[in-house]
């Protein structure tokens, strides 16, 4: 976790003190369980709402000793109980407290993610309305290819990010279980009524069959999600940072008073907060291998998960976090210049028509072959020479004889290119 | 690829015969589409169908020169269909036809996989239940803990194969997009309809929106899900790999007449199968973080993807098929040793009836700390002397000052721990 | 291996024939070793490099059999030499003879890529002599900074794969090892001589202690190595990728004739190379994890890595091979645009020089934040209106209060950016 | 960082009090070697060394309104050292503070590295020492091959991490580089002379040509290297789980009064620490690729490198020498079972003899593929049977024409196994 890029909702979530307070919930609504079942007394599990409790610091000192931390929470919780914590814990293993919380961990993280979403989503679309219908070229492989608008590319975020969501979604339910299972996994020294119980009072569906563990591929699939969102993130990050290139100059990040683009250059104003989101991309993206790796326990159980988990855990959910936060925010007040949109597209002496012109030819009856000639020897005069593209076509016989002027003219029309943008925003938007 | 870690019909798919296949029925069907648009002759639609054919060397002699798959491609086409040939393509990217033909791809992989997936859980149930109810210890850590059934081993295998195939069934949708939208993805130059009927030929749905390409958010959410898959085959891979150990020997790959261990040693019968699969899982899983990076493609498009994918498409398919059949046969003709399952367990002198013990203790009104200190205080005696458990319980006085020679035995009961198998297998296999 | 990334010299090294062949060199020179020591008949080791032979059908359907190679090919062997074939092989492990041999495939490997970036090397030499006073502007987070030279760039990236040659250099020798020291290693049944011999004969050191195998971290090295270098390759595909941008054009890829850049946009000359290039990084790359992962094999060894290497080995060797191959070429036919240089650089009216106009003024006696001021108040009026930076310097009095009208132009001579390309030259090319 | 998982020196490393106190050195050493050149005053440099001081909540604050870290320290410095400091950082840019910071980290991480690694070589080379012949069973496959002794198993591990340490020093050498060479690496307003006089009171080299910034192949290598030693890690952790496993028991980690194995079994001892470090080799491995994903920076620098370096500078530094130190301390206390080794040895009933067999047949005028069909028909028996392996061979007639008893008995000899021990000690540590 680096403090710079993480917020305190979700960096509190992965605090000692939100785990030991999952943890007494795990084992309250446990007892719970197992006091209607009869297996412990009522006043037991009375006792341990009434007077469970723990202190950070106490369970520090325990666990220096034992070397086991369950053992060491147990152990300050019956300091506050008294006697009846005797009852506390019985059947259970620590995995069913350690990852039955993790699991309410992630399920939490994940419903601060899907609301950074959210709130990302809503970005996208009012920029993609705001800039709906500003014409800009779409460029393929840097060059410059055929109009389309801000607009549409904003759009295309957030279709790509409503999949994000759901993708989310899916990755939160795979990992919303609950395992009170005992030892290794078979209910011998606990009813499966108890994970019931506790799964239902925690939001989350009981284990179907863990072992000692809840399995790992369900964390690895939360891991590469998030990584698959992260990946977006960057592609987002990595256009802005295109536009905002000085020779482009079409859309730039918010630049406040006071602040400083370079210690030595003051007229500097960097795309820096995508760069940052770009660099983010990448931390959020390396948990997946290690997430991956962790599926293949040994047996019922080995612990080398752990340690992976206490990394990437809040590593991973606090980073992406911050970054769905800033990217939102990046959004909101980016500033866009249409007027540079425009200057930039008309650069190539109308060359991004050349397909249009290449389609009226054929469609005129030349053949597909004759009319990517006539189109490329003309274009590349534009490309060598600056000239005009439509003159151009204008003055070559070949051309002519197929297309009149007046159809030469209408070849170069830019609302012929967006004439779709509502079926496209319709399709993304709904409506 | 690997030859010896491939199989025919998904090594086909990835054939040149097979993607310029799939490229003609795009390009046809569209042709017919843009026929009934009236855009081109229904004639010409006609011809493409009619006349329409491929040959590879003389599509690859045209790349030579032109350094261009689609126009490669498009001209051969011509070349069988004639004249009518300039009306195919119109409107098109060459995208259109890539992505699209990738998606078609990646779908019959799925689709594949999916079989092989069936085929697995097929084999896991059968096993399942016809070892539900031979017991073997569970092991923690490496170390011996309570007892489980090799059936269960089996379902919790059958639980994570069919999570897995239902993540497989949400990439397979994720990937299942067709794209004919033109240059920039703006239907500038053909209209919607044309995407919608190829969509639908092709059992695809309509790509809400694309750039000039397909985004790769899709992509990298479906190898990433192969990522997943591939570390639960690692599981039980490592799984099987352990307990055919030397000194385990509870299960065992089935071992081929003629087939030879060691070039040196002839006694020997290794699990390289399972071992050949864990290095095929690190393979499939590889593919992950380049089909992440892949998704920040520059504005529109930029094409350095295509390789990535030219690797990795067929790659990961490709062993992820080999490794699922060849899991699906080891597991179908693994050769399990009960006897030894019961012999492992009892090595311990009982020790993994501890828990037993303590919980019992502390029923009886002994404190969890005391019940834990009696409890380890035999078990380091049997660990470190390899006394019988429940003899060294019944010669302590504090411990029988508790509970009875007869409760003590009660404790070490085998039945206790698989009363439970039952609940088990209806929560995995529904029956 | 994917054919069109791929070169004749690199992929025959990974073919059976060059496999097989290394094997027989490995086994006859091994039976020398062992005549020597009087293990086995001096004619017998004679009997193998005289009628010693293999075919790859037969040593292919004797393996299915036996399903183990090495037994496959020492059977094959002796269907050529005969009887005295029982010699053969004696003492050893199949590792060492699969382990020595891909460890000669590896060096080999290596040997090809120094060749590589010899050429490399060269090829950016040259163009960085040819372009060293091709003055162009720096950039920093995608903005304009202050003046570069065009040989600079290319100097950067000379001493960057000089720094990779030396790696390479470096991770040779990590793989250039030879194990014979039997099943476990511990040459119970063969004498250190004859490793000795055979590293000798094979230009290779012998391993110093082997278990079964040769450890894996040097594998792991080693393909972390060419992950390295492939990143490398991809900074310099991107710097192009953005020097080729439409707005920017500082330098283009050689576009052929026949050429076709797009199926619907003939005007298109796109980065097509470096795009290739940058996806090919990913897929050298992605090779690092699991040669590491290779690395904790079971004991004195497991097969796991086997697979691994079966597809890594070649995929990144011949990848990388190819990729610095086309960077070569792609440096050796660039089109360099000094003209496109200085166009651009002259685009923000001087604020590239905001800088000196800063130091000029803390030199002058104003303070430093005082000094920030100023220049940040007059770049933001260029920045946002267009203005001629020195020009309004000259008309700012609190400028001209500590700098005179000469002493600000003199600010603006573009050689005070140049003066150190010699000794930059000089430090990286030592002339 | 995980602080379970750090100590504190290579922590304190990483903290603002060291980040800060390294910049103001960069900065006062810059100072002299300006004053030297008579581009600033003595005077000024004296005063920097004299007052100069920061601090850190200060500098926090600051950076809230410019949103620039070298800006904020020096606006901080400026407020102690007076009006001189207007001459402090002259001709430089942030990235030659930043990134000669950062290797100056780097270099004294990889100084605390290698001391851990010294630590360890000294651990593994007594325990080789200590159990130099101790026998047991080398296992290939898991399964039983020959013998071994344990001494060689930790010579292996001491020749793998003294490989290990010689790449780190190559790696220490990578990214022990200085530069201060102005906005884009020119030299334009900074004097070559200050980045030696810097780089040599720093202990570094000047970096011979950077853009902005040092390169950062440098950094990608370095953390490659560490990914490679996290791989060594991994497999000797392995290998001791492999050991303490119930059935095996050969060797164990220390297991301290008071500590607990299990909340629920009191009998357990797990091999928790090496599982440990299984999972903390995954976490520092994770850093590899983007480290190498920062390689390709854009232009002369982008900063998308900065946010991945925060994190993973630090940690995978931190977690690198955790493991290490917990690797050394696991293998110092390790409890060794000698007896255990020989009884496993002893349980296929002399199999392990086989291949000798094998040899000492064809040595007899056995022809290889008979002599391998007459052990395994032996071995075979013995697999299943549990039979005495010598026994059966005395009794194969066929063995027996070429075989006497007494040849037989003395192919049974485990001395036969261990007569290179001093050899490959010798190999490994050169005495």
């Amino acid at each position: 976790m680096i403090p710079r890029y993480s917020r305190p909702e979700m960096t509190a979530l992965w605090e000692p003190e939100s785990k030991f307070r999952i943890w007494f919930e795990i084992e309250a609504h446990a007892c719970d369980a197992q006091a209607e079942l009869g297996v412990i007394p009522k006043e037991a599990a009375k006792a341990v709402w009434d007077r469970g409790n723990f202190e950070i610091d106490r369970i520090d000192e325990i666990e220096r000793e034992t070397k086991h931390d369950v053992i060491a929470f147990l152990t300050n919780l019956q300091e506050y109980v008294g006697d009846e914590a005797r009852f506390v814990h019985q059947g259970m293993t620590s995995s069913d407290v350690l990852d039955t919380c993790l699991n309410v961990q992630l399920t939490k993280a994940a419903d601060i993610l899907l609301k950074d979403m959210d709130d990302l989503l809503a970005a996208l679309k009012k920029k993609a309305y705001d800039h709906k219908d500003d014409v800009c070229v779409g460029r393929s492989h840097g060059i410059h290819a055929e109009p389309v608008t801000f607009g549409l590319k904003m759009a295309q975020a957030y279709a790509e990010f409503a999949r994000n969501r759901e993708r989310l979604v899916n990755a939160r339910k795979d990992i919303a279980t609950c395992a009170i299972s005992g030892a290794v996994g078979t209910f011998a020294n606990i009813d499966p009524y108890v994970e019931e119980h506790v799964a239902k009072k925690l939001g989350l569906e009981p284990e179907p069959i863990s072992t000692q563990v809840i399995p790992r591929d369900r964390h690895a699939m939360f891991f590469a999600t998030l990584g698959v969102i992260a990946s977006s993130i960057e592609r987002i990050a990595v256009e802005i940072r295109h536009l905002q290139r000085t020779e482009v100059l079409e859309a730039e990040e918010y630049f406040s008073k006071g602040q400083k683009g370079s210690s030595a250059m003051p007229h500097k104003r960097n795309p820096v907060l995508t760069e940052n989101l770009t660099g983010l991309a990448r931390l959020v993206r390396m948990a997946t291998i290690p997430a991956m790796e962790n599926v293949a326990l040994w047996h019922e159980r080995d612990i080398s998960h752990s340690s992976v988990e206490r990394g990437i855990g809040p590593d991973a959910t606090i980073t992406l976090d911050f970054a769905l936060a800033r990217l939102t925010s990046v959004i909101e007040k980016l500033v866009v210049y249409p007027d540079n949109m425009l200057n930039n597209m008309n650069k190539l002496g109308g060359l991004i028509h050349s397909q249009r012109v290449l389609l009226a030819l054929t469609q005129a009856g030349v053949s597909r072959e004759d009319a990517y000639r006539l189109v490329q020897r003309n274009a590349m005069v534009v490309w060598r020479e600056g000239a005009d593209f439509m003159e151009l076509l204008k003055n070559d016989e070949e051309v002519t004889n197929a297309l009149s002027h007046e159809k030469i003219e209408g070849v170069f029309d830019l609302e012929y290119h967006t004439k779709h943008v509502d079926t496209l925003f319709k399709r993304v938007f709904g409506e």
